[in-house]
């Protein structure tokens, strides 16, 4: 709990900087003078700030190139975008000069030379830009301009490799703080969390305060210190008894609360990236990881770390599985399966055989398994435990997986191993109770071919 | 102030998680196994690391390797660092193929190909290594090491070059954070700057507290979030009412204290690097900056910032012009030059001379002027203001300048304007006295031309 | 700005201190054995506890009695109550004999002893109780109790009036620590700001943010280092170009907001006591005067500093007039005065001139202002300068008030000779519109003696 | 661990408060217009606060008084002193009034007024005077020129008591906040400590390194929020394997450094009060007792908690002893007993009975132990456990003690019991080894009775 309580400390302090350093620049905000916003200008200061030897003097340059960035319309940022990507390439003239150079004489240096010139000048225009305060959120929010434009404007790809390959290694492990978030958190962060959750929408502060407030209540997220006052990820925990099947009575308002020591189960039932400018710069292994090593020096009588989880593509491989002429997928689909239908009712069954289907030889187009949070925790070596009925009937819940949640379990013990037959042998490891579904379901009906 | 009063309780969290993380760290300090210590288990390590596709079981791979690592002796790391500058580079067939891609279809996404295959896998690599706790100052000390041991290891180059790469990137001035440090900083900071203290060594507990706990004595350092504990960088400043021409004055034990409002002048009167293994990541320039943007906003009064600096190659200069024939530097040797001669004795007079001559006109072989501080203070955008006759008649204040130091003056105004003429034009602003000196030796004595 | 920010800081770490010890305590929390809770059982502690010698066992005993406390019912609390109001009071067979001895020989070392014989050993005890962790926050609950239990239990008086005192001690100004409350303030203590706003209440936290976040907006508390997560009092400040005269104007969700450098007004428009167990401990005097102090030195150019205020007692008054047969009054309250009635329709103007009358000549039984709102700001030094028409159309504020409220003006130049002149002679000073309302309504129609 | 980590987060933050406020003050200090500074003045000035009835207007005259109070020589201290010992206290004619009123019809009530009547005004002038920022600690300096005059003005009995009783309430166990001391902690903490060290006393930064830096070393202090900067008083522990039996070991400056973790004794070999200003105002019982705590939740594998204690009085004792013509001491004072003289010598064991015979059996006038540390550690409920030769042969040690020291245990499952056994009926708790040396001693010589 230390470790965790000094990360808090430093994250208030660290967000109150940022704050600060923001009201700061609101109020000292000066507008753009006009006609010097356009992308031409723009790419000229660029060019100017490149070309500078004081790195000083450069700070305010990647100030002003930020502030005129930020006042740009669509259509300008592509501009801008787009002579980024065009010019600020590395010189061809330089790479063939160096290879040839390589060529006549190889060895260790002369391929340094090579490395050299075929880096971009862009890499080192955007690290400047970096200097200014407060600049890295400002990247991070540049990346997500131009991942939302890169569909429309594919020759953009360079820029974005760039500054992907940058953003990759600043918010490198290294530098990321876990930050526990609770009911003392401030409630400028707390309404970012409120924003921010992906899984299992927060609709008041009440809500809210259920998740955080309770002792058997958790929630943990990676911020950078660059940026503080953002979280990057986060995830919510619940400490139960028993491995959970249903997110309603997780989340449920009136519920007897356990003390924490009493706690044998660590259930993660909601984890959240919050960036989308830092979309494929990836957190979630980290933060599992950090976490359950967090609770488990906080509580060593925990036994179980494990997921409630979305199974968010099985409705739709379902209608896929049936459109393709699976019986038992045509079957389930005409079922009537009412929210308190039993799970041991044939119409139940049905569609957890399906579902175990879906799980463990579903693959998409690349060999992996179709479903994507499947992909992810498999990938951190989790296995696949257990299918829970109905666990979700909320209306999202049922139309994307008609209730069905799944636990994966994180035993430390095995993460490695089942990681490495996933990544290498493309194994998915799953549990006894969803492989007897499996098995289950392949008798009680003919099995179509995997799609 | 406000600002540095945040950074300063920033800080003491940050080295707080620090300094325990390594506490933590040397309770659970496993020996590695004999055996595996060696460099070649290093890079089998070293290339599962890169292999290794699940992040998070990287991190326990890079702790071992640090840890490893850090057991080599000078021969064990050598052969480490040429395993990793000699393998570990980019792919000369895979540049080869992209380089042909281009040639045939020249285009930014074609070019962007060949950047991507002439990154060398040791990039990704040391920031893999990155990701274990504590890993940053481990990679700034191997650094070091490596810095120390590449004269006799020319061929390790493009490993330091990739390493260097990567530091100045990660040690961007958008990450770092300024730190004020006083008499009521942790002791474990201020035992480092004693360490650290490279222009006017401080011998005595009691000495540091009378450069930081008078109102008029100030004390800036930089530090990294991911190693705060560490001063990356640090500048001691006097305030006064006059630009002082005497370290010895400035450090006297006994003095009376000024009211800081009072002052009107700031001085900068030691600026040291601390870590060997940042070399050449240069940090100067934005403290100096930015501690003058602290000042101006905590002390509106403040008219004047200004150094007071040694001219550490004066003496050598001077003896070799006097080599070199050159007349007046000859008289200069002979002369008798004692302590408490005064600035007006024609002794003194020819000394300022042909300092004002060292410093104006002298260049090295790059056209650059003699001088290193200066270089480093007319590239900041300083001018060379005065000349101050017996201003450090320590030992090492009379060998190497015959108790000459300079004032450089940071006039906000025409920094920009100084930074550019010197940075592109060679041009030394010199301020009028030291001009004045110049003429006056001039056609003191023939000079000869100018080394 | 740098001194709230300290606050701010040390508060966090405080509050934070006392909601762990708090969780702390939850967690081991044990359950009173029982048949161990009855009144009679915690006199006995409690006279076990006066009774040790040893301070450090006295921690436990404290502990369980305070523990044994809060489970007893308003019964067994009078109950305890009693015994503590009539045992452990001073010795009158001491007294007889010490003030026997000073009348004997009188001196200051003989009256010293009778004050010592006077002292009641319930204040030791008290002293002794807040010996436990988080005591003094049970002792303030302690008190609010026995405040709400005192009007049916007069012979309690003693043992409320030895608290009092020490309260008073303990909340001595010169132990509270003023704290900024913000947007990113924790968000427990924003919901205990909810639940505590008096004045003009807030509903949701959207509401709460309109007044927290915008830079126009500010809201400050005292706390007390010994339960630092509990606000004492707060003051709500909105940052204005004008005095303002409408609290709808002022809440306004959708506003222009003012850069808060550009603010010449700073209006105190909502001041809540968050303690009932500290009623009679006064530091709202206290609050705004650090306050005025705060903002001084963050905006130097705030020319004024003012309240926007409610007249409580004005309609009963105006009821009680009438009915004692002032004409004016009977003519006013026969008005048909709709909220938007312009100031200057006559009907506005009556009421105006009653509402003068009302601050500047109505006094109670002990010649005081009547209005008690007023009589805290004249305290204070303040003067009433003047009335707002329709300024709070809330059903509050119309029915207590006729929708008037008022401005109270602190300017530091006269604060000290108003208060002297108010509470030594009993004068009301007022701003010229006020007195000129005063004035109109005199000739305007006949006035009763004043109540 | 968190515990002592968020008290030391917290108080950095409170020393820094108190620093910038002192700092603050320092620049604005206005010197007392001259003639305005006479003790006959600060009465007056007192009489004004006390007669105030604006509470914040009270604010600047305490802190007019508290300066112009510091200006003053010890003439003019004691002039003002006893203008507050005859004048401020409670009216006879106040009292004898209530007391008759009381014996007219007795009750609590009527008590209370009597109680309220006795209460000295100085009390509420001295509660006005803590109003001003520091105030507090210009108190406790106030109270230590009290102290210093008292012997001299025994007229002043009256002031004292009633400061002391004030600084009692205020300085409330419950009000304390324990502080962990280490090697980073701030300087100006570390060289009170070094100032403040009253056993074993400190004369370099490095030997204060060799008791803070360590991992098996601690020191803890209590700290009052109102001067945090300001420890009260602190204690030092050893963490080691057994029970250490000589100081000279255990502040060794090259030794190994025991890992914490296998620590089985936590052993306390120096505890010094700070503020002689607080002389009488106990807090060394809660600081033990909080520290056996902390280090019991941190290192739960301590299983024994025991001092390493100085004996002042021995020598003096026996040499009394032999005045009053003991034989056994008389032949001890005659022995030669070198340094290095083998506990096992007749010559020791001599020593050694004595001294048992010293903590045993030894009574003051009050029939108390004569050792003042003895009766500090038993008051505790601590036994007197071992005695060690020649533990301590620093020239104070020996010159003291004949080198002897002493350990205490602290024995968490009889420490009430001891304690009320000592405080009630006297009895003196011992250890075997030491009740054995009684015994041996008693034996081997002819034992005059107890002094």
């Amino acid at each position: 709990m230390a470790q965790v309580d000094r990360m808090r400390a430093l994250l208030d302090v660290l967000i109150d900087r940022t704050r600060r350093m923001i009201a700061g620049g609101r109020e000292r905000k000066v507008l753009p003078r006009p006609g010097g916003a356009g992308p031409e200008r723009l790419l000229d200061l660029a060019r100017a700030l490149l070309g500078e030897r004081s790195q000083s003097s450069g700070v305010s340059l990647a100030k002003d190139i930020l502030k005129l960035y930020a006042a740009l319309n669509d259509t300008g940022k592509t501009a801008f975008f787009d002579g980024l990507a065009r010019g600020f390439g590395p010189d061809p003239a330089a790479i063939e000069s160096a290879w040839a150079a390589y060529q006549a004489a190889p060895g260790p240096r002369a391929l340094a030379a090579v490395t050299e010139a075929a880096e971009p000048p862009r890499q080192e225009l955007l690290r400047r830009l970096n200097q200014a305060p407060g600049a890295t959120a400002d990247l991070v929010r540049l990346r997500a301009d131009l991942l939302r434009l890169l569909p429309d404007h594919p020759d953009l790809t360079p820029l974005e490799q760039d500054l992907t390959h940058l953003l990759r290694s600043w918010f490198n492990r290294g530098f990321l703080v876990l930050r526990r978030i609770d009911w003392s958190s401030p409630a400028d962060l707390l309404e970012r969390i409120i924003r921010y959750e992906a899984v299992h929408s927060i609709t008041t502060w009440a809500a809210l305060r259920d998740r955080l407030q309770p002792q058997d209540r958790r929630c943990y997220a990676f911020v950078h210190p660059a940026m503080p006052e953002e979280p990057l990820i986060f995830v919510e925990v619940a400490l139960t008894t028993a491995i959970p099947n249903s997110i309603q009575a997780l989340l449920a308002g009136q519920r007897t609360e356990l003390v924490a020591g009493a706690a044998r189960v660590a259930a993660f039932y909601s984890i959240s990236n919050c960036q989308p400018g830092l979309a494929g710069v990836s957190f979630g292994q980290f933060l599992i990881k950090q976490v359950v090593e967090e609770l488990s020096a906080e509580f060593p009588r925990l036994e179980t770390f494990v997921t409630l989880s979305p199974a968010p593509g099985f409705r739709r491989w379902l209608e896929a599985q049936a459109a393709a002429g699976d019986a038992l997928a045509q079957l389930a689909l005409a079922d009537d399966a009412p929210m308190d239908l039993p799970e041991t009712d044939p119409r139940a069954a049905r569609r957890l055989a399906l579902a175990a289907r879906y799980f463990l030889t579903a693959r998409d187009g690349r060999g992996r398994p179709v479903d994507p949070v499947a992909r992810f925790h498999l990938g951190n070596g989790a296995r696949v435990e257990r299918l829970c009925w109905m666990a979700d009937t909320s209306p999202k819940g049922l139309s994307q997986a008609d209730g069905l949640m799944v636990n994966y379990l994180y035993d430390p013990a095995t993460l490695e191993a089942n990681h490495d037959a996933f990544t290498r042998e493309g194994e998915i490891i799953a549990g006894p109770a969803i492989r007897r579904a499996l098995r289950d379901g392949s008798t009680s009906a003919p099995r179509a071919a995997t799609a």
